[in-house]
């Protein structure tokens, strides 16, 4: 810090301002005369980006295809920390391989409704869940000396209107539910940048609120690192300077074709209001300092970084790693999964997700991935050679596309002559991936139009269930949608999400029993849109501004406080094998407390299960949600196996924000403890007094 | 508070609800069922307003003429607490009389531009000032058993555009200039109502702005007492709802003439959004429970309350001493005041202000005096029948009225043939008083147009000072004028305010020397407008947002720092005698220092003087300005006494807001003392080190 103080004292006004705005598409500027290069940032959360050069046309003969990592909920559905530190790895490694000084990711927004298009870029519907997964992400990405971007703070939930939303909300929801990622990312894993969002809160863009920036991110949280601005999310000189922006990139795209750097709010303007005395230099000196201290940090100065690496065989295992324990099973009645590859001669593929690369999908996120191996890649892989894989389309991908008969009578008579069907449907990015923005479903800049799956699926799904009742139906993509009118037909349901460059490797380990899935559910799935609680009692996408009626009951904490079922709960996901919990103990100390309990493999195969411990409070000044999760471990275990698990549950995991008091309190008296593999399977009951 | 929760627990929502918000023009709601009457409120800040019954129409017939105080910045220039406390008393005691439970005022917004048209009702351009002003007032009003309401919180600095203007500044100008008084209100005296202003602050309106009102006033300040919006600030349920306001008064201005009082934003809607779960009850109760609180503490529940008094020779007495110990004498050269009355035979009295009974004017604080005495029926009384007084208006008070040169020669020639020339003028409140609204100058909802002395008596003035050098200048009004068109000719100059139903026996003790004037500027006068520093540095009046680029920089805190010179300077105002500051001591004990020094009185009349005790950190990390307040003391002193004056300084009297840490902070090293009789007359130095 001393270090950096005194680069500070050595800059021109001109040179410090220079450092707080972009140079060109993904930098911002140095001072060569002190030895301080450009800042170098990419996108995104589960890869390093396509070069854009200083513009933003993508170059062409570059080496940028790199490892394409499963995308964040993906990620989050593993439920293992330690995966998330591999993946922070992969992606900082790469980074540093690339020249890249910071990488913007992870996104961590908490997922609210299940529209929002950029839901498979973050990790869940839950803070504790998030906040565990994020601290392991970040320090795997800054241990190899690269920045982490924590993104998008605040209150970013939604895509459509993200440029001028206002976010109204209690502040009990703001610290409970939306803050804790954010504050872990800051306290935990001492995250070196943030990222602030394009919408406003409580009047003030975000990027640019006193409120987030100066008095929660920097004085409450203590965060020593630098503020930059989404891409073009700076709209005011003395707002970005006053409110705790340190950083602004991206406003040369409301410029282009002919971008001037120098423009930006926070450019040359800047020096004048230094010099005619209505800015006072520190304010200026306050963000260079942070930059540079990360700088510093991060070898970009007086640099020794380690030089990363690319397309390693490491890498590409961490991703399949995170896809085998991200793919979630929701659904296998009469153990019609695993298949046997043993048994089957002829297998209909159908559904176009079975073949479509999806790297380069999404918005910023894109990845030009080294390799990218599809469902049906994958399948075909396992099986070999002496099994026929017939692959049916059944629909189009295109706007506006519908069931379209002759597709599903093709893909009906498939499925009707095969030993075994899988269906590969769900979401896509979006339309035409070779096209810029051609947005669609899962994508940046905008939310899907409902929870119905696109072109006709549900009729499609029905008849090849009709044809092949054996068939196993895999969805892709960032979310729920409503399943509704084939959910009770189908026997096995698969969640597979964006799996990443080895996605198709894993899914057909999983399919056919290689790989015992553990994947469990980072968000609750709503039977359909008008359960989910953002729209039944709050507001989306709203007007001018944006009311978070729905609260603190975000998820789990709705449908589980009001008694509504979800399609799949909040924590839910099947294994090959059976677990058993027994033995609870719980032992309050002060106002902590230690859980302890045994999980035993009762089935016949290695398997993993997370454990879940949720708190509800019997009685509380004000209302609690029903449960909430405080804490978890997965469990690996051999068949017949069985772990003493011992979780602590600190101070915090008791508390709320009580928002007539404007503090968090913890109350005396009596705390269930429920101990089971989903919100909704609790297994275990046990109390605590505090 | 145990009672106040009880009586919450008894009632239904509905009627909960209906506390909330206005059930008349000045009255909230009450539940006659558990004995709780509504809630009864008045303006204003310098008398009881008249009777509007429950709409908005006056009353007729009705005994509503009461004691008509001077304006909030006369009582700031007496710099005298214990008047303040004398000043609150008789409003508290009228209030209490005419049967009001809360008494709107005091209004404490830092006088940031001259333009301000409500700047009359306020104090002072100094934060130290305005909160030990304002505690006494408010100890006052309460102490009769009445709940002050200070307002307008915050940031309510301009009239133009109120309603929509959305303030922006920094940390430091928010907590060095424009907090201190309100947070005094609330620590200091206990103030029992707070008043949300119209304006929004950083993107929210203040009366609904979560940082204000529940992160600062609430948590921060540990207010226990009520919000009550201003007359129609309220503009969004949620809001409203969350963020911390708790009665909502004057929507019905906007639904006029059909005003529904369950239409409110806080209306019969927020029993809707109790009962579908979308609000938390326990919001309601918390404002409900505030309300009850207050109504518990003043006796209108379970109410034992003194009954008060009106139109006592008291409270006359009061406003009388206020206007004397307010009013400033600005310049004197020569002696010329005071008059002799022994030695004069004709005395012209000119300008419009001598006879203009003020009390009506300004809008909301409008009072119907028991009596006016005007400058000229002070002057006739005190001279007696044996002088001839001659009156003279000069000019006219209406919409574009000019100088007139027919008016101007009658006066110059009533000056011409006179022993003594009088001239009251200055601004007026508005054109027509008989006419609600009919705004000019010193009035609500209305800014100066510019600072110069309006109706051509810039012309006026020249002429009668050429007719007769000895005119002395009395002018009236909420502040500076531009003077610098006779200034230099002018050898007596008075500011006079409007000082009550008393002040023109006030005046007139002055000009002839019964009274001895002890006044000070409560704020800097500039010479022009354009040397503002609102206007110099800053915005005024803004767009949709209003920068406060002057940040710190506000009244003498800019004068002092970039050595412009003012017209007058703050804390200016000359006696009748001399005064000698001697024998400086500082002495530094931790962080706190005690300053001692002797202040004799050596002239041959008696005086009082206000000794002034300013700060100067002689290098501080981030920019300070030249000097600040921190200490005074009024001193009554016979000719040729001494009294020795001793002022603790605590550790706020040497901290600053450094807005780069966002903490006050108290850097340790040397730290200059300047003791005098104004900014800009520093008698004393001394040093301190800490």
């Amino acid at each position: 810090l001393a270090r950096a103080e005194s680069l500070v004292r050595q800059m021109t006004i001109e040179e410090k301002v220079n450092m707080i705005h972009a140079t060109s598409s993904f930098t911002s500027g140095g001072v060569p005369r002190l030895g301080i290069r450009e800042w170098v940032m990419s996108d995104g959360p589960h890869g390093v980006r396509v070069e854009h050069g200083r513009d933003w046309e993508a170059d062409k003969n570059v080496y940028d295809s790199g490892t394409y990592l499963p995308v964040g909920v993906c990620l989050a559905a593993t439920w293992n920390p330690q995966l998330g530190y591999a993946f922070g790895g992969v992606l900082g490694s790469e980074a540093a391989f690339r020249g890249k000084d910071v990488i913007l990711g992870p996104g961590i927004n908490i997922i609210r409704s299940p529209l929002n298009g950029r839901n498979f870029e973050y990790a869940s519907e839950d803070p504790h869940l998030v906040s565990k997964m994020v601290v392991g992400y970040i320090k795997g990405v800054q241990d190899q000396g690269v920045a982490a971007c924590v993104k998008h703070y605040a209150l970013n939930n939604q895509e459509t209107k993200r440029n001028t939303v206002d976010v109204q909300l209690s502040e009990r929801a703001l610290r409970e539910i939306y803050l804790p990622g954010f504050k872990a990312a800051v306290q935990e894993a001492g995250v070196h940048t943030l990222m602030g969002s394009y919408n406003k809160v409580r009047g003030q863009w975000a990027t640019q609120s006193h409120y987030l920036m100066n008095d929660i991110l920097k004085k409450e949280w203590g965060f020593k690192g630098a503020v930059i601005s989404d891409w073009g999310a700076v709209h005011s000189t003395m707002q970005a300077l006053w409110n705790g922006c340190d950083v602004e990139m991206g406003t040369d795209l409301s410029m282009l074709p002919k971008p001037n750097y120098g423009k930006f709010f926070m450019g040359d303007t800047v020096v004048t209001l230094v010099r005619t005395g209505v800015v006072p230099e520190y304010l200026i000196d306050d963000k260079v300092k942070r930059i540079v201290y990360i700088m510093l940090k991060t070898g970009v100065i007086d640099g020794k970084r380690k030089a990363g690496s690319y397309n390693t065989k490491q890498h590409q295992e961490v991703a399949r790693k995170v896809a085998e324990e991200g793919i979630v099973l929701l659904k296998n009645e009469g153990g019609l999964l695993p298949l046997n590859a043993g048994a089957i001669k002829r297998i209909a593929v159908i559904g176009i997700n079975a073949d479509r690369p999806q790297s380069m999908g999404g918005g910023s996120s894109q990845v030009k991935a080294n390799y990218e191996i599809t469902p049906l890649q994958g399948i075909r892989k396992l099986v070999g050679p002496g099994v026929q894989v017939t692959y049916v389309p059944g629909y189009t991908i295109a706007r506006g596309a519908n069931a379209d008969a002759a597709a599903i009578r093709e893909a009906a008579a498939a499925a009707a002559g095969a030993d075994a069907v899988i269906y590969v449907g769900g979401w896509t990015h979006g339309y035409n991936y070779s096209v810029w923005a051609d947005n669609a479903y899962d994508a940046e800049d905008t939310d899907k139009p409902d929870m119905k799956l696109p072109f006709g699926q549900d009729t499609l799904i029905n008849a090849v269930l009709k044809a092949n009742p054996r068939t196993v139906v895999v969805l892709m993509g960032g979310g729920a949608a409503d399943l509704t009118q084939w959910v009770g037909d189908a026997r096995a349901i698969v969640q597979a999400w964006y799996p990443g460059m080895e996605g198709g490797n894993a899914l057909a380990g999983i399919l056919f029993g290689n790989v015992n899935p553990s994947g469990k559910l980072p968000m609750s799935f709503p039977r359909t849109l008008a359960e989910a609680p953002a729209h039944k009692l709050g507001q989306y996408p709203g007007g001018d501004q944006v009311y978070y009626n729905d609260d603190i009951y975000v998820g789990y904490r709705y449908f589980d406080t009001w008694k509504v079922d979800p399609q799949f709960a909040f924590g839910h996901g099947l294994s090959y094998t059976t677990f058993r919990y027994s033995g609870l103990k719980v032992e309050g100390k002060g106002k902590k407390a230690t859980v302890t309990f045994t999980i035993t493999n009762s089935g016949s195969r290695a398997g993993a299960e997370t454990a879940q411990v949720y708190v509800h409070q019997q009685k509380s000044a004000l209302p609690r949600p029903e449960k909430e999760l405080k804490a978890f471990q997965k469990v690996f275990l051999k068949p017949g196996e069985s772990k003493v698990v011992t979780l602590n549950l600190g101070e915090d995991a008791f508390q709320y924000y009580n928002d007539a008091q404007s503090k968090w309190v913890l109350e005396p008296g009596g705390f269930d403890i429920l101990v089971g593999g989903s919100s909704r399977a609790i297994a275990l009951k046990g109390t605590v007094n505090l």
